[in-house]
């Protein structure tokens, strides 16, 4: 498979890298001054078959249109926003991506800011540091997770590994989504207000798509109400971002636990100050385990590709 | 029940005072100063039948002897050591304490702890506080939980509450206690040593007796080693408080989770900086769900003894 030459767009992993490089015969793009890049382009346009991009940098229109050569596009991410999808179909190219591998992780982590939510671990934490224990005693009464009731919008691979984990905790569980599911001990809610309204705990783990985009409004918030506890896993579009900022400080919402924001890297500033919210900057699927899976996906996809093997995850 | 005259030795729980006002003859010995304590005892001695104290202030030999009327000390905390409990004994004056009711609550702090400790919650929670996400962008690669190997020093109730939702995640869980136990599921170690070699996370939650006092110790803590998890739930004096503090200072151990220190309300100081320790003012049981129900707890006791039924919790 030497002779498979492909461009990887951006240092996103060091394994991924070594392998790919072992593996095939690697281009670095951000080896060539951002200005060199179209001149890199033509030089290698006939070597670069495989292009490796992720959620943020990725295959578009132009970079397809310089590569004439392109066969596959192996995205290191489940989210392809960013390839050209259409492009590629008219062109034959295959494209993959990584899927599963992430919904441990993701689902760990939603478990972890409720817990973090309502035990109020960091602000705790935060406690100790700032020697405020021996100064001032005992800390804040807080609010008990197990037994709560756990409601998830969006009951696909994610939303389910959130509800085994919440039942081990003696929590029941709700949800919504487009169409009613086959779990009987889960309760299917057609309406997200009433879903809210009904549960202590509200987990977003659904899709984004224009039905799902602001899924969490003033609305559903006032339902979750003063001892709620939103946690986002999914995206921040999901929620009315001004609105959540607005209940957490007014205390209209209990609390929050939030892995994703409207406009990242940027979480809203007024939340940095506030006791009742637990603020992580997207890193739901960002361990070790998963990162070394996702690569392995991608190099097992590239290594079907070059053998004229099925691929492992094709989207197209 | 109006005459069963009862002293609350500290205000330690807003509802259990307005319930014990409501329901018995109250004396706050906080409302008389410290200097006039032993007038106010001489004065009240055969009213007061109950006394109800909590793991910090209680029944000592001095205060037994004051209260010649006492018939039962109701504590609200399964910890009664300061509890003089031959005297009770050689008296007739009847314990009680509120077991079991905390059992979720700990659990579900050990495994908040395990999940943050890994994804690091509390630092990511600082990095986007502190304006470092957009500075400085993606936060570090953090370790997964989901299908990690759990070992738990003391397979109690707390000990299986934590077995049980970890086995949610997908985690293999291991044990060291007095005798194996009957869950063929669980893997029995004899030795601690070999325990910690054989686990990613290891969390303390057995009691704290001769055998148990510093049963972490530096080579418990070397077979964890470098990748390796400690969460203490226990007591500050099961672990070698020192040598965690060099194992993490020197990173020889991966990460702590700790609820609980050799010397609270001091934690070491050495932590406040480390990344690799997430810290918790003992709040393992601090919520108001179970703060109610030990209260209730204590209230029922003092009820059934003014009646003349059977105790609830009784320990002596």
């Amino acid at each position: 498979m030497e002779s498979l030459g492909v461009l990887l767009l951006h240092p996103m992993n060091a394994y991924l890298e070594q392998e790919l490089d072992r593996r095939f015969r690697l281009f670095r793009f951000w080896d060539s001054p951002p200005d060199g890049r179209a001149e890199f382009l033509r030089a290698n346009a006939s070597a670069i078959r495989a292009v490796v991009g992720n959620a943020s940098y990725n295959a578009d229109a132009a970079l397809i249109d310089a590569l004439p050569s392109l066969e596959i596009v192996a995205s290191f991410s489940v989210g392809i926003d960013r390839v050209d999808l259409p492009k590629c179909r008219e062109r034959g190219i295959r494209v993959t991506n990584t899927p599963d591998v992430l919904t441990d992780d993701v689902a760990d982590l939603a478990v972890g800011l409720a817990i973090a939510a309502l035990r109020k671990i960091p602000q705790a934490d935060r406690y100790v540091r700032a020697g405020l224990w021996k100064a001032k005693g005992d800390y804040t009464l807080t609010t008990r997770f197990s037994g709560k009731r756990v409601a998830i919008l969006g009951l696909g691979r994610i939303g389910l590994a959130i509800a085994k984990r919440a039942e081990a905790f003696g929590c029941s569980i709700s949800y919504h989504s487009r169409s009613e599911k086959s779990f009987p001990n889960y309760k299917f809610f057609t309406n997200v207000v009433d879903l809210a309204a009904n549960c202590d705990v509200l987990v977003v783990a659904c899709s984004l798509n224009a039905e799902t985009h602001h899924i969490v409004n003033r609305k559903v918030m006032d339902a979750l109400g003063s001892d709620g506890v939103l946690i986002n896993i999914g995206r921040g579009a999901h929620v009315d971002e001004p609105e959540l900022v607005s209940a957490l400080v007014e205390k209209r919402l209990g609390a929050a636990g939030l892995d994703v924001f409207e406009h990242e890297p940027f979480a809203p500033e007024q939340l940095f100050s506030l006791d009742n919210v637990v603020l992580v900057p997207h890193v739901g699927s960002d361990t070790e385990e998963t990162c070394k899976a996702m690569a392995d996906l991608v190099l097992k996809n590239l290594e079907a590709h070059a053998l004229n093997k099925p691929l492992l995850t094709p989207v197209i």
